[in-house]
C-alpha cells in the first residue's frame, strides 16, 4: 500500500540526551501553493536542531514536508508553521529552519526563523 | 481568477522562420507522482529545439509541466511524453528533452530523449 | 492593462509578529542610470531584515526597484536611498541592504548599509 | 556631453584580414521590455565572429545594446535582430549570437543563431 | 523483511521501444574489497544505456551494486563485469559504464567500459 | 597478510604538548548498515581535535572506522560512539566530529557532536 | 586627450553622512615592479572603508592604482602606502586593504592592513 | 643586473621531434596600454602549440609578453602580433593563441587566432 | 622494510582483453628537479590507456613516478620519456600522458603527448 | 650557480612597523618522507602572520620549505617545527601556520597551530 502524506510527525528518543550536539537535515523537494494564484512553488528547507527528548524520524518527515504539496501558503507563514510544528513534536533544546524559495518576479526569497 | 494546469501547449508564429536556430528553455520545477509507492518525484527539464512554423510560448509550457503535478508517470514514460506533445504542438526541426530527476535510492537518473 | 513602475512599497501584516525571524530578498535585476553621463548602471540588490508589523510585498519590491530604471543615481546614494524607503515603509527591527555594482573602469562597487 | 544610447553600429578595418580568426564578446549587461507587459527583461548576450573586412568598435556596441532599453521586444525576435545587425554592419566570414535571458515563470531562455 | 543485495537485475518494458533515447543513472554509492589486502574500495558509477526491449528497475540495481560490498575485485575489472551484467539483462542497443575510484596511494583510477 | 577492521584506536604521543593546536581528518569513506531495513549508509567523517598526551595513528583510524562496516547503526547514534571511542583513547583538549550522511528519502544528514 | 595616471585621490561628500555604511572596491588591475629585479608584479586590491566625511571617485581611485604601473615597491610596503594615501584623502570612519599578489616562487601573498 | 623586456624570443630544440604532441602555456599577467586613450588594458594569454623544430623558452616568454608593457596595441591586432611572432620563432607544427581581455564597458573581449 | 622509488613498471593481465576499453589515472604528486637551477618542479599527471595485453599495476606506477624526485628533467622532455616508458611496458592500444606543472614566472605549463 | 635547500630563513626591516597588518603565505609546494616508510608526502603550508620588527624574504621561505624535501617528519610534528622556526626568525606579533596534507589512507590530514 502506498504511503500518504501526512502532518503527524514521528519521534524516536535522543540515543545521547546527555550530549548537547547537532543535527541539520536538507530538504531540497519542498513545494507547495501560492494562496493568491494557486500556482506552485517550490523551496529547499534546511532544519538545524539541538535534540531534547526526542529526534524527528526520517521518513515521517519526508512525509510530513509532503503534506504541503496541495496546501496553499505564503513564504513567510509556511517557514515559521513548520517550526511550529517541529518544536510541539520534538521540545527540541534550540532549532533554525531556513527556507529558499526559487525566484518569483525576478526575486529570490530566503526566510529564516528560530527557537527559542 | 487563479491559473489552472492544463495540457494544452500555446505556440506563438515562429518570428524568423527562415533561420535555423535554436531555443533552450530550462525548467527545475517540473514534479509528478511515482505510480507504484504514489510519492513525488521531482526533475529538472531542458528542452532544446530549433523551431518551425511555431514556437511554444513560456506561460503555456509553464502550465503545461505544472499538469503532471498530480499524475503518476515513470522517469522513462514521461520525458518521452513531453517530448511527443512538443513534438505534435510546435512541428520543430529538431528538438531534444532532457530530465535530470532527484536522487532515489542512492541513483540519480538523466532520461534523453530526441527528435528526430 | 500592463504594470507599471512604482515607488509604493506595498505591505502585508507579519503573520509571526511574535517571532524574530529574518526574510533575505535577492533582486539582481537593479538597473539605473549614471547622474554624470547618463549611461546605464547594474547591480545586484539583497535585502535582509527581520520584520515588525509589517513584510513587504515581493511584486511590489519588483516594481519598486524597476522604478529607479530611468532615474540617475549614484551607487552610495541609491543604496542608502532603498534602505530609507524600506524602514519608513515596514518600521523592521532590523534590515540590511547590499548592493553589488558591475564593473566599472575595472573596479566593481560593492555598497552595504544597515538599520538601526 | 553624455553619450546616448543609438542604433549605428560603428566598426574599424580588420587589422588582419588574410587570417581566419575569432573574437568573442561578452555583455551582461543587456535589457529590454517585454512586449505584453511592459516589464523589464535581462540578458546576457555572447557574439562569436569571424571577422570579414571590418570589425565592431567596442564603445558603439555597448551604446547598440544600451538601445533596447526602452523597446518592447520578444527573446526569440531581438536575438535575431541583433544578428541581422552585426551581419549587416560587418559582413562577417561567419557569427553566432546567444542570449541567455533570466528566469521568468520558473523557466530560463536561452536563444542561439548564427550566420551563414 | 529487510531487503537483501542481489545479483539479479530486475527489468521492465521500454515504454518507448521505437526510439532511440537515453537513460543515464549515477550511483555514488559503490563499494567492493581489495582482493589483495581485504580492504574496502569506493567508487561512483555511471550507467549510460539507450534501452531495446527493456529497461533496468532502479530498485533492482540498487540491490546488484550492494552485492559487490563484501566480495573482492579490482578495478578494471569489476567494471567490465557490470557492463556484461547489465548487457545480459537488458540487450540495449549501446550501453557505456564509468566507475570513478577513490584515490589510492595518491592516484585516483578511472575505469570506462562499453558496448557495443 | 591482509589488514582488519578493528575496534582500537592506535595512538602516539603528541610531539607539541605544550601547544594549543589542531588536527582535522577528513575521512569520506565511512560506511554501515541501517539497523531496520539492513541497506549500507554511507558518511563523510570530520575530526577535529586539539591533542592532549596522544594523537591517533592514521591507518588505525582508517580500521577503526572501517569496523563498521558490518554493523548496523543510526546516523545520530553512531557519530556520538565515533566521539565517545575518540575520547577515550584520545582524552583530547578539545573535539568534534561531523558526519555528512548520503541523501535518503530526498534528505541529506549531517550531524555534529563536540567535546568538552 | 587621454587620461594619465595621478597620485591625486579625488574625493565627493559623503552623501549620507549621518549613517555608519559600508563601500567595498574590488580592484583586480594593480600592477607595480619589484624594486630588486624591474619584474612586474600583479594583485588585485580590495578597500573596504566606512565614509567619514568624503568618498573616493571612482576613476580618480583607476588613475591612482595605475601611477604605481611604473614604480618599484615591495608588496609589504606599497599595501601600506594605499593604506596611508587613503586615510590621507578620505579620513574614514574605519578602512581596511587587502591585495592578493600573484604566485612567485610557487608562492602567493596577501597582504592586509586597516586603520585605526 | 635586473632583467629587462626583450622582443627577442628564445627557443630550444625540441626534445621528442619525431612525436606530434602539444605544449599550453598560460600566462595572466599580459598587460599593455590602450593606443586611443593610454590606459592600461589586461589579458590573459594561452598559448597551445605542436612544436616543430624548437620549443619557446619559457623565462623569454615572459620577457617577451612583458615587452608589450610600455607599447599602445588594440585587442584583435596584438593577439596576432604575438602569433606571428611566436610562428616566425618556433616554425611549430600548428598553433593557437587565447588572448581573454578584462571588462571594459561593460564587455568581456576574447581573441582568438591560430595557425596554419 | 620501506619501499624505494624505481624505474619498474610492474604490469598484470588485462583482465578484459577482448574489449576495447579505458582507464585514466590522476597523479597530483609528481615532482622533479629542474635541470638547469636543480630547484623543485610540480606536476598533476593523467594517464589515459586502452590496454593491450597488459594493465600498469597501481603500486608500481607510483614508484615510478616517485623516481623522479631526485632527477632533472625538463617539462617537455619528462612527459614524453614517461609516455615512452608506459608504451615499453604496456603495449596499449593506445594511450595519453597529461602534465600540467605549477605556474614558473607567471606562467603554467600543459604538456600532453599521445601514442600511437 | 643553482640555488640550494637551506634552513636559513632570511628576513628584512617590517617597513611599517607601528602597524598591526597581516601578511598571508600560501605555498603549495611542500614535501618531505614519511619517518615510517620513506614515501613522499605532499602539503600546502599558509602561513599567516603579523609582523613584528622582521618580515620573512619570499626566496628564502621558498628555499626553506624545500630544505624538509629529503628529510622524514610526521605531519603534526613538522608543522610544529615550521611554526616554531618562524617565530624565533621573525619575533611576529602573533602568527599561525596551516598544512594541508593529501589523502593518504583515504583520510586527508589538515594540521593548524599559532603563536602565542
Amino acid at each position: 500500500m502506498p504511503t500518504r502524506p501526512s502532518k503527524t510527525l514521528e519521534t524516536f528518543p535522543n540515543p545521547h540526551p546527555d550530549r548537547d550536539y547537532e543535527i541539520e537535515l536538507t530538504c531540497p523537494e519542498f513545494t507547495t501553493l501560492c494562496p493568491l494564484t494557486g500556482q506552485p512553488d517550490f523551496a529547499t528547507f534546511t532544519i538545524t536542531y539541538t535534540p531534547g527528548p526526542r529526534c524527528v524520524e526520517l521518513k515521517s518527515l519526508k512525509l510530513y514536508l509532503w503534506s504541503y504539496r496541495d496546501e496553499g501558503h505564503f513564504h513567510e507563514d509556511v517557514t515559521n508553521i513548520v517550526l511550529d510544528d517541529l518544536v510541539a513534536a520534538l521540545d527540541p533544546r534550540r532549532i533554525a529552519v531556513e527556507a529558499v524559495f526559487n525566484v518569483r518576479g525576478g526575486i529570490r526569497t530566503v526566510v529564516r526563523a528560530s527557537y527559542p
